[in-house]
C-alpha cells in the first residue's frame, strides 16, 4: 500500500456515506496499463456510462495502472479502503487465495458466453462473491477478453518433444501445466519479451489475443503462430469495490455499475469477435504461419491440464468447491451446446 | 389498432416531453403470453431493473399479450404513439418488412453470443434501426432465446425422403426452408398442436427449447426429438419504442433501457444454456429418443436455406443488404472461432 488515496484525495470516508443517492465520486485503480488501446476504451466506457446512467451523481475517477497502488496490492488497498474500486483480473490474487485464478480463466475452460453462463446462471458469481468476502471486496464481472492466442514460437511444433527443454513467456496456471511437458515457463515483461524471442534466450511467448499481439511486434521475431489459447480460452475482468463503500450505494447506483459491467462484458466479446481475421491477414502477409497445435500436443497439454486442477483442488477446499461447481454447469451447457450445434 | 391506450389510459402526450428526466410512465405491450414462464420473469425484470435503475423516474406498465394490441400490430401502435413501447420478436413484421426477419433469426445463422456480437460490433444494429426508422419506431435488443430443438416427430426421421409429405408445425423462414423437402409447413397454435400429432394429422411440430417444450406436453404423443433447430439457432426479443417518446427521454434514461435490456440478453442465456439437461433427462425417462437429425438431412436443409435467403434477396433490398452484412461479419467470427475451438 502506497498511499492513503481516500484520505489524502478524495477527502470522504465510505463510512459516512448513506445508503441513499448522494452524489459522490469514488476511486478506480486499473490493473491494466491504458497504453492498451482495449484497456482504456473500455474503463473509460464504463465510467461515462455509470455517471450517464446516474445523472452524475455516482462518478469514478480512474486512475492507469501503477498511479498509486502496485497492480498486485489493488485488492489489498480496495479491501482496506485505501481505494474505493479496482478494475483487475482475478488471477493476480491466486498467491494468497488460489481459486481467485479460476474467476479470470481456466485452461481448456469456458469461452465468454460460457463464463457468464457459469457466473449468472450455474451459481458461479454468489462463489465469488464468498471468496473475496472475508477480503472485504465486492467481486463484478466487468468485461472480457475473447480467447488468447496459443503463442508465437521460433520453429514449428510437430510433436510434444518439440516443446522439450523450451522456455516460454506465459504465466499462471497455464504455465503450470505446460512445465509439465517440459517447457520453463518464465516470467518476463512484454517489452523484454520481443528480445528475449530475438536473441534466442526464449524460444516462444504467449501475450494476448492477435489485435492485442499485433502492438508487440512478435511477429518479426517469430514465425509461427500458434493456436487455440488452450490456457485463456476466455476471460472476465473484475471490477472489485470496497465491501462498505458498495453498502453505502443507493439501489440504483449499484444497478448503474452492474449493468454498465453487464453491457461492457457484452461490447468488448462483439468487438474483438469479429476483429482478429484483418489482424490474422497482416501478420500472413508478414511471413507468418497460423497454425493449430497438432492434436497430440493439444492432448497432452488437456490431460496435464487435468492433473494440475485436481492437485490444486486437494490443496485448497475452496479451489475444490469452485472447480467442481464449474465442471457440474459444464456438463450441462456442453450436452446442449453439441445437441444444437451446426 | 384496437384502442389509443396513450389518450385513454395514460393522459400524457409524448410529444409533450422535453429531454429531461421528468419522471414518467410508459406502456409496453408484449406480443407473448406471460403464461410462459420464461416470458413472464424476464418482463418483470426488465421493468424493475429500470425503475430502480432510475430511482422510479421512468417506469413501464407491461401488458399481456393482446390486452389491447393484437401481437401483430404491435408496432404499427407503437409507431402511431398508441402504445409507447412493445416487447416482441421482429420476424412478426416480415410480411410488410422482409429482412425484419433476420433480427428474430436466421436458419442455421448466429447463436446468441454471435448474435450480439454482429450487432454491437458488426454493423447490425445501425442496418436494424434504419429498417424500423421509416415506421417512427426504435428497436432495441432485449432478451435472448437459445437454440431451440428441431421438433417432436412421430416417426423415426433416417433420411430426406422421411420428410417427403409430412405436415408440420414450422412457420417463417424456417417454413419456407422445409417446404423445399416435401414438407407442408401449417400454422396451429400451441394448445392444438398436441390434439394434431395424437391424431396424426401433422407428423412434426416444433415449439421452442426442452425447458419450454415441456409444458406443451408433446413428449407423450411424438417420441422422437431432433437436434439441432437450424431453424433458430438462437433469437434475440425486441424492445420496441416509439421513436418521439424515445428522444424524449433523458440519456440517464435512455442508458438505463439499453444497459437492462443487454443485461437481460446475457441472463436468459446464462440460465437457459444450463437449464436444458433436467428436461432432456424427464424426456428421456417418458420413453423420448433425443438424437440429431442425420447428416444427410440437415445438408439438404443447409442447401434450401441458402436458395430461400438469395431469392429473398433478390426481391428486397433490404434484405440483401442485411443478409450481406452478417455474411461478411460472420466469415471474420467464424474464422476466429474455429482457430481457438478445443
Amino acid at each position: 500500500m502506497k498511499l492513503s488515496l481516500k484520505s489524502t484525495l478524495i477527502g470522504t470516508g465510505a463510512s459516512l456515506l448513506a445508503s441513499t443517492a448522494m452524489a459522490q465520486n469514488l476511486t478506480l485503480q486499473s490493473a491494466f496499463p491504458f497504453s492498451l488501446e482495449v484497456i482504456d476504451t473500455s474503463i473509460h466506457r464504463f465510467v461515462e456510462d455509470v455517471a450517464t446512467a446516474t445523472d452524475g451523481e455516482l462518478t469514478f475517477t480512474p486512475y492507469d495502472a501503477g498511479s498509486f497502488s502496485p497492480p498486485f496490492e489493488i485488492m489489498e488497498n480496495v479491501g482496506n479502503g485505501s481505494l474505493d474500486a479496482g478494475w483487475s483480473a482475478a488471477s493476480y490474487w491466486a498467491g494468497q487465495i488460489p481459486a481467485a485464478a479460476l474467476f479470470q480463466s481456466i485452461p481448456f475452460g469456458p469461452d465468454v458466453p460460457k463464463y457468464l453462463s457459469w457466473l449468472y446462471g450455474g451459481g458461479g458469481l454468489e462463489l465469488w462473491e464468498a471468496l473475496y468476502a472475508p477480503h472485504n471486496v465486492v467481486p463484478i464481472p466487468c468485461g472480457s477478453m475473447i480467447s488468447e492466442a496459443g503463442g508465437w514460437f521460433t520453429e514449428e511444433i510437430t510433436s510434444v518433444e518439440d516443446l522439450n527443454g523450451m522456455s516460454m513467456r506465459i504465466s499462471g496456471l497455464g504455465g503450470e501445466v505446460i512445465s509439465r511437458l517440459g517447457v520453463s515457463p518464465v516470467s518476463i515483461p512484454a517489452g523484454e519479451t520481443f528480445l528475449g524471442l530475438d536473441t534466442g534466450r526464449i524460444g516462444a511467448a504467449e501475450l494476448s489475443f492477435p489485435t492485442i499481439d499485433t502492438s508487440a511486434g512478435f511477429f518479426e521475431v517469430a514465425k509461427h503462430y500458434y493456436f487455440p489459447g488452450w490456457h485463456q480460452p476466455g476471460s472476465l475482468n473484475e471490477l472489485l469495490v470496497n465491501a462498505d463503500v458498495w453498502a453505502g450505494l443507493a439501489e440504483s447506483q449499484r444497478l448503474a455499475v452492474r449493468n454498465a459491467c453487464s453491457d461492457l462484458s457484452i461490447r468488448m466479446f462483439a468487438h474483438d469477435m469479429q476483429a482478429q481475421s484483418a489482424a490474422l491477414e497482416a501478420f500472413r502477409s508478414a511471413g507468418v504461419t497460423v497454425e493449430r497445435f497438432p492434436e497430440e500436443v493439444l492432448a497432452a497439454l488437456q490431460l496435464a491440464t487435468e492433473e494440475v486442477l485436481e492437485e490444486a483442488a486437494q490443496r485448497d477446499n475452496d479451489f475444490a468447491d469452485v472447480i467442481a461447481s464449474y465442471q457440474n454447469f459444464s456438463e450441462r451447457y456442453d450436452e446442449y451446446r453439441e445437441l444444437t450445434a451446426f
